[in-house]
């Protein structure tokens, strides 16, 4: 039996375990919710902590909490550090403003500040989780600064970390596979040649632009809905006090946050996370086909393309001995089935907002923070344990690239499409080379086929 | 100048061109909803004419059509006949209960029943619209029983049809290529050995289960909406009226309609559209992977796979003479992907119902005929443009197959996993084969290596 | 510093904490993919103890475990009942074919059967991971029959009981509100009456045919992958291995297992998977359009609808004082749009398989699982936190309800479609009742009228 | 019977319809592929012409079209000018390079440039399909150039034009309904008031920034592929080509295009389309939102909320005379809900890319301009049958905003949160106003309330 202290709220009484800070409405949301195992996100907690640090600190200069400012601070500071991280208890599916959640970090805050005063945890006195410590706020404005500022915290320390790490472990394949003159490849047919280099160069230029794109969206990320408060008016606000919590928040958090031109908009639609997710989802979309063509230039050992090696890991099958899978691949484009997954669902409750709120607050913030977490993580990965360590089977991508009856695109503006064409197709009947048959045709002679079809010659404009 | 006569309905006079059958709100949908370039399916048009005739033979069996019954039946057969196709000029986008289709059918069928009887067209007598041809009808229950129907008849001719193309052609393939050992591949590695019959009686047994899912779903297809009226109540029909219509369908289409046993889930909600949308989504997503398989492993002719041929059917390439390209499984695999588009559009819709009507049921049956046609359409072009002419590379299979690593799993029971893993690593590492391998490392004898690994006796349980 | 023992695997040795039972490929994974906060499902980890029991026990009848079959099936036992799940520490994004997990089972199975048989953990002896644990199955068998075991038990203990919960609870009200008539409204306007019975009555069937369409789709999920091991041939099994282990699997769990028809599409394609999630998908639907409508007939309590009154939970508002909100209704829809979401991811990874093998099973079951998960819960707590709480405001409703101009609807028989528009539009503009209205324009008079425009009277056929 | 004539390619001769002037290719096409009803959009056609003409001009300058450049030039300038768009018969379901809608325009525009200069219509001479009009093209960067024109100006001829009229729209209603003081609504439920001004201004600055997104979303577009030709290398091309005929393409389009920095990306993906879709998707949120709350708003006309007034365009019910309905509302609601599917669609197959090629390239461009179009347009009749005409019913939004209890929040930094709570509470109990039970409570005389709670300043911070 764990022991239990009594918190109320305007419902009535409620036991609470003793060892925890939340009060009766984290409680009563425990009773009420008991839907899934998915939690709040760690980031939106640290951010809920930002927030109500931003808000103390612009009250206090304000002169509005005598005596319990410091200590507010100080609680709100734990939060963001992560002490009180097992404090926040509650799971995604709970109202859709997040208001559980913000009575969470205000009640959280308000006993942890209690008891730096001495006072009684539970007493609300003489800090109060909502005339103190929601002061100048509502959780419609509080959760969804709480979803951008923990969307931008995590683009900076995961997301883009883990795309940056993967274009520079893809841009070091590049120099190293410089000169390596390979078949190239359209529908999956043999095609003309490029260099490997040039495959994994396109490969850099997609994350490359990925990276882009997720920037590019966090400009309206940085905007942020607090001040207000319950319908998009700032009621209950001084003048100023958007900007003011705004320029407080990207001091803290040392990223560029301003308040949010319209707050309606701010409340009503989460279109910037929607637009977030769509570059995430671009991400995917990239990374996906990265993954998936090296684990298909991978294949083999001995009878699938072969032209990649890719690090060993670890054993690849419970049944066949000494079998090794692409598995970084597999983990890579996993998440990306998933991200494009997450998309979906970000869109269809982007549209979902009525009149002055959007109430799938919580569910949205997840699924971004959980798309952008699962690309950093992935790309980590993807990166230290296969991109770095892929290399070139030269001799059999030389071997095949010899062998391909696509290098006659060459001849083509010497002899004309359709004389190549009848090259290439009789070489393919009879299993002979280009240069058998276009001499045995009588479009070139030798000298002028040795000249024209040279691989080396093809990957590039002249 | 096309010419024009005068319409007339509750909100005024209206021009309609004077060579078509319609009235002033289907030409009040046109002047209001110019939107996209998508009209209301034909299947659509074909089930209002099914609806409009058997209404109209149970109002006549109700002496409630004097003089007018059989000219209204005798237009309503036109309409299913497809000989007033262009007198349907509605886009998808309109209202979404479909009521200006409904009316554009009610208009079209009293207009040209008037002039059947000699009337003069426009006039609304003897045949008004609304209250002859919508008779004990509301465009709420209309239209759905509309969506219905064009779905089951899209499904009896069009999508099973395809299906069933598809899954003879696999089938005879999987006849054809019995006997033909291949490697397997998982993980698009190299892994133990199948028959090239069996990896495609996997495909037979997708396309298979695809067949019973969609024939599934339209259990719930061939329950009818009909007889709801306005808001599911029935209101201005007699007692009996949504059996009876519902038996009327049934015999005009010669499927098994029947009515709905809750006509305000009907009206409201969509989910058997939504379901039936999954059974579309889940058979995409099996044709994606069969019609994928089949392009990599006839990827080459040289530097891939290269296990199938494919029929050649086009060139390939307007710059490369002589490329050959699995156009018909490019063909498949957008469809698929594009049935998956519309998945999400028809669930996101189905959940958009408010109170006693959803209100996205053009949109919902578009998509939903769209996926039927494009699947039903591509599994022929696919049956009969590619998988009936495909044949086995038999030379490269049994070749490849061979050099394959793998084929140590059937050692792994007599010598354990682990001193399997050695030798199969160390032919990996040394370029040698299994057998060198097994029987330096001590493992087996020679003679007991060409008794246990043998590709034949791998294909099967023992 | 935590304990460590040491771990072989082919790829060499590693340290694990000694106070588990995982090895070295478990351990391995951890290394490899630190990638996200999504462990495998417990439903996973149970499934896998299903399993390995079940092959243990069809091992040891077959006189192949002599002195170890007891421990294995002991230890099998032991993650069947939950007691071991701290050692399978593994994420979602690992190699896509659960093998890291498929070995999680293998490796604790092994350990805790030597521990009980007092060998020396981490000695392989005399119990092995592969040898014995996997005997006769591989993980490509292995975790798609894990999947489809979890899937079947969430169904069951779950997501049905949610869904029943919540067709009893809806049931009741449609006893409860029989007789209170009330106004319809199609395109969210004034339509004819309707008793809110009726109403109610439509959601109450929806459920009902979710319910359905999930068991439907649970006959393909009955159907298990075990007996194909590597790639679908059953190497390395005896003749009527898969037989025999899914009736273990069926006696141990108590639902009608039996294998798989086709091991090759069960291993490569996981068609009832997406199949699973679009009944899913159609049950979130039919969920998302109860929950909203409820939540908008609740609206106000003096701006809105005000027809329900819907319990009161927890205070709504951090900011608003006295404010109550629909917080069961959004944890509803959000739980409905993150399911649309998640079938998004599995339609797509179903649609990815190569070969003899679909690589995105952990993502796929992940999915499948959280959207069964969460749709059962959810549906409990909206049944007994708000459901069953809701009462009608019968006053308001009949006020309103008398007010409609719909109502003009049942003159229409009686005086025409143009004549009752008539009626209908002067008193929308006079601000008069259609009473008034209907005699003033000399349509009927008073006794017709009100012999005829009877709400009572409206809501069904006569 | 129509008339033919012969043509060939290198898969032999074909009959023609004489009166048309594609050549074999595109007949082969034809009979290839007959799936779907929907052809290849417009726009992609006259895209094709732009590119035909700026290569027709660029081979020309560099003196390799002597004596047939002037007429390729006018002959692609005549599909420019959709003079020939019926000579473009294929369906978006083909080879995914769109190879054969490239062949298509090569075809006619040599045909059409034979037939200008006396020549033989089929012949190949002088202007050959493959030597002249494809030179130093290929399918595999001509299409992909396409699918940025063709988006480039659908966005501005259409997208873009569309969005910014309702954003007038919306902007003029937010002039016109200053001052007009409504309840607000959180969570559906009452909630503190605001301006009708305020609730428009948050609409208007949704289509804001949607005009942004999409706008920042072109920027990748104008980049464009040409010149990577066959596998991105430029093989065939002469150096500078790409940066030429981009030039070109920019002056005949009047559209700030440039060539793409890197080739390889530019074929094999088409992250720049999925980012496009992304900021539709989000684009559809905002519209959808915009629009649901319109209708919500517009409900009644006596049983709903009932504080807009929508402009009646026409009957809105077969069967309930009188009836009009927000059938604007629908038509773009319902566009929203299928441009998220397009979106799914688009990002799934934009992942699919295969080596040096993407071969989804018509179905992705097919998504991406259908969701321009029907965006744009249903914007545009939107604006001018929906927004344009909103009338205000301010004698409700009044009454209905005195009688909200959330007024109460007002009182809350005077009283405090629980004593506010207990008001509000209270007067929901009896039925009473706050006013009554703040003071019979004894928290504020009179003249306080009167002087805190005053919706006019409830509006904005203080």
């Amino acid at each position: 039996m764990t022991k239990t202290r009594t918190e109320t709220d305007s419902f009535g009484p409620l036991e609470v375990p003793a060892d925890k800070y939340w009060g009766a409405q984290t409680q009563r949301s425990i009773l009420n919710f008991p839907i899934g195992w998915e939690k709040q996100p760690v980031a939106i907690v640290r951010a809920l902590g930002v927030i109500k640090r931003a808000c103390a600190e612009a009250n206090q200069a304000r002169d509005k909490l005598a005596g319990i400012g410091d200590a507010m601070i100080e609680a709100a500071q734990e939060v963001i550090d992560g002490k009180l991280d097992d404090n926040f208890p509650l799971v995604v599916w709970q109202t859709g403003s997040g208001t559980q959640s913000n009575m969470n970090a205000n009640e959280v805050i308000a006993n942890r500040a209690i008891e730096i005063l001495g006072g009684e945890i539970g007493s609300k006195d003489p800090v109060h989780p909502n005339d103190h410590c929601n002061m100048g706020q509502s959780s419609n404005d509080t959760f969804p600064t709480a979803m951008h500022i923990a969307t931008a915290m995590t683009a900076r320390d995961v997301t883009l970390p883990g795309l940056r790490k993967l274009h520079e472990a893809l841009e070091k394949k590049v120099a190293e596979f410089e000169g390596i003159i390979k078949i190239g490849r359209t529908h999956t047919m043999d095609a003309t040649p490029l260099t490997l280099a040039q495959e994994f160069g396109g490969y850099a230029h997609q994350v490359k632009k990925s990276i882009e794109r997720v920037e590019t969206a966090l400009g309206d990320i940085y905007e942020l809905a607090q001040g207000g408060t319950a319908v998009g008016t700032g009621l209950n606000t001084p003048r100023g006090w958007g900007e003011e919590v705004a320029a407080n928040m990207a001091r803290i958090t040392g990223l560029p946050f301003v308040t949010a031109p319209n707050k309606f908009e701010a409340l009503a639609a989460h279109d910037a996370m929607v637009a977030m997710s769509g570059a995430l989802k671009a991400t995917a979309a990239a990374l996906f086909k990265i993954a998936n063509d090296i684990r298909l230039l991978g294949s083999g050992p001995r009878c699938g393309l072969g032209e990649l090696m890719l690090p060993e890991n670890e054993p690849g099958s419970s049944i066949m001995p000494g079998k090794v899978n692409p598995t970084q691949c597999e983990a890579l484009t996993q998440v990306c089935a998933h991200v494009f997954g997450n998309d979906a669902a970000v869109g269809f409750a982007g549209s979902q907002g009525h009149f002055e709120l959007n109430v799938y607050k919580p569910m949205m913030a997840y699924n971004v923070l959980q798309s952008m977490q699962l690309i950093g993580d992935a790309c980590v990965a993807f990166s230290d344990n296969c991109v770095s360590g892929i290399e070139a089977n030269e001799a059999r991508i030389e071997k095949i690239m010899n062998e391909s009856l696509m290098l006659v695109t060459a001849l083509a503006p010497t002899i004309g499409y359709d004389n190549a064409t009848t090259v290439a197709k009789t070489a393919h009947k009879n299993g002979t080379t280009l240069k058998q048959e276009a001499i045995a045709l009588g479009f070139v002679d030798e000298e002028t086929f040795d000249r024209v079809v040279r691989p080396e010659q093809m990957i590039g404009p002249k």
